[in-house]
């Protein structure tokens, strides 16, 4: 317990954790388990390009997000631009998509020929808002990406109207949404398409890779082609394919065992992301001018986030904030910051569009530690440092100013 | 050993070999090996994003190869996209390559916003034409893209010092030739950069993976900002930064991990490689009309491949003796068949050019069964099962043509 700002970690004090404390999820398996699971790969000499335990891996997760399809990708980024790419058919335009999510989403629109257009969100649920998708789609519009923020899946019935009405496919980043419902229905099965990661610091570990479900047949199809080199003379029986772009994206049996053997943990592992939320919800009562930002009320939610929002009677800024956590070994971030439009990858052809509650929601949010290398003690312990940095708020304001720093 | 054409897999006989003989690679190290080596990247939690396994399989390949900078990426098809998309540095144009070559090609150029644009090959090593490479060079040109094939490195020299008269980037697609020579010297350091592949069915196994070797301190440190989604705010100080886009196509833990181990046997590897090679050279010494595709003299060759020619005074079409082939349990293909600009992958915007050799040449070669799963012995019988067919030639066509295959 710090009872001194000279004791802060910024200003050469020891820091409260000695080893980061991230703000991934990092489950993994039982090493033997997973040793075994390997072996298998290993003697069935089939390592990568289709194999048996991707296959597998496949049909438990089309079951568990009860969808037609499930195809397993390389990984999510390469995913969602595999889709932009096909449902652009074969035009440059533009793919609709929120001001206020991962910094990647611009890049991988322009490696599918398209530039990005900016919406923005809604301010208490964060995703993209139908009326400003309602008036940005044009005769450029080639899709609609929404994403399904950590606390909360978005207004999907009235987006995918939107899309419907214009004749414009939709499609779901829905990588923080694994085992999240919307309208009490899973999420996996609602718009063109939707697509999930298996990186480490998500909520199903495979190291590394990514999936998209769809019920869909012929773009499944499309999919499953693209995604080995889309080759020559094994074209799949249907109309477009002449603008399908082929890729290596194959998941390998190393990334979908590990994949596999989560899933059934995955109720455990919302258990503990939930304690470790509700940990915070309590360290962080007596805290003023700190609050978490809630999840969506009905829907079951996966947790995996817990995200503060840094409110105007906080005696720092929220970028002094960060800088103080991290000098303590929490190794966190802003939250969706800057917005894309206003970050370095807004194509500079662009006019930059104003989109004002995007623009303020990407001052506000800090992303607390969690996952599997986070203790609830080591919560509690942030919680007290926030309380600590609060009471001397001003001072510590003075202090960094002084130094120069932030 | 077959005696009557009866007999034959593709006739309803019993096929020579019940499991596959393929014409990958596939060399694994012990399996307990690999596994403490992953039990040591579990223990660290850090399975991907620049992981320490992944950084000493950098070190070792950039010693391996002499160069300054090698950058591990998920797949060598995504490492020639990326460098695609760098060299054109924001313009949409067109990148050379050959037209006899991998089938994935035209498709990583879309990828990076580029159109194809093929030249003809050297009728003796098969490789880029530098005269028509030199033709071929416009205001268009972004890059030029020239393949090392398996049985030689091509006019390196020639194509390089076109390019800088013309003051255009050059690569090299190098996934055939990890450890292979270029005068004496070993491929790495050719050329603005070198890609290589880690895929299974290739020389140095890692699964799946890749990796760009450059001695360009600029172009590695652009390549490393863009394989990690080019985040905003870390983007490194130098020129024409804003023209990069990025992507995930980092690679794991697992795969470095298996690559790593495959290094120190790079050796027997090739020595078994080339056991097999003069396997089919002695059982195909006495097959008129089949000869082997012979490797560049003075160079010291991985003998990843064995590509057969089949010549005039054959009985059989090639596409017949691959599928008399195939129906034994030999799982073959044409080589480099069709050429590229006679493919699907073909832009369907671009004027098809006649290339004469390229397209001579993807008539001519099979692949032939190689690597771990393909045995001495079996190459003995699969010579034996082409002297036999070669003998019977004429009623094995007859009875095609009668059945209507082929």
């Amino acid at each position: 317990m710090k009872t001194h700002i000279e004791e802060l970690g910024i200003f050469g004090g020891p820091p409260l954790f000695t080893s980061p404390r991230p703000i991934g999820q990092l489950y993994a398996p039982e090493v033997d388990d997973y040793l075994a699971t390997l072996k298998e790969a290993f003697d069935a000499h089939h390592l990568t390009n289709d194999g048996p335990i991707v296959r597998k891996l496949e049909r438990k997760l089309a079951q568990f997000h009860g969808t037609a399809h499930c195809v397993a990708v390389a990984n999510a980024g390469l995913g969602i631009t595999m889709l932009m790419q096909l449902f652009a058919n074969g035009r440059r335009g533009e793919v609709i998509m929120p001001a206020f999510s991962f910094r990647g989403l611009p890049h991988f629109a322009q490696w599918a020929g398209q530039l990005p257009r900016f919406c923005d969100v809604d301010r208490t649920k964060h995703t993209l808002d139908a009326n400003a998708v309602d008036s940005a789609i044009s005769e450029q519009t080639t899709s609609i990406l929404a994403v399904c923020n950590f606390n909360d899946p978005g207004d999907i019935e009235a987006l995918c109207s939107v899309a419907r009405y214009h004749n414009v496919p939709i499609f779901l980043d829905s990588v923080y949404a694994v085992g999240s419902t919307y309208q009490g229905r899973i999420l996996g099965s609602f718009a063109n398409a939707e697509v999930f990661s298996l990186h480490a610091t998500k909520l199903l570990n495979g190291f590394e890779g990514g999936y998209i479900t769809t019920d869909d047949d012929d773009l499944a199809k499309k999919i499953r082609w693209q995604r080995n080199f889309a080759p020559p003379g094994s074209c799949p029986q249907m109309a477009d394919t002449e603008h399908v772009i082929g890729l290596n994206t194959n998941l390998n049996e190393m990334h979908a065992a590990m994949a596999f053997l989560t899933i059934d943990k995955l109720k455990s592992i919302v258990a503990r992301n939930y304690a470790r939320y509700k940990a915070y919800q309590t360290g962080l009562a007596f805290v003023d001018g700190l609050t978490l930002v809630p999840y969506a009320e009905g829907e079951r939610m996966n947790h995996q986030l817990v995200v503060m929002e840094v409110e105007s009677d906080w005696p720092l800024t929220r970028d002094q904030t960060v800088a103080l956590l991290r000098a303590e070994g929490a190794a966190i971030t802003a939250y969706y910051s800057p917005p894309l439009h206003l970050s370095e990858h807004c194509p500079t052809e662009m006019e930059v569009p104003r989109l004002p509650i995007a623009e303020e929601l990407a001052e506000k949010f800090v992303q607390l530690p969690v996952g599997e290398l986070t203790k609830v003690e080591d919560i509690r312990r942030i919680c007290q440092f926030l309380f600590f940095i609060g009471e001397c708020g001003p001072a510590v304001a003075e202090r960094l100013n002084q130094r120069g720093k932030l």
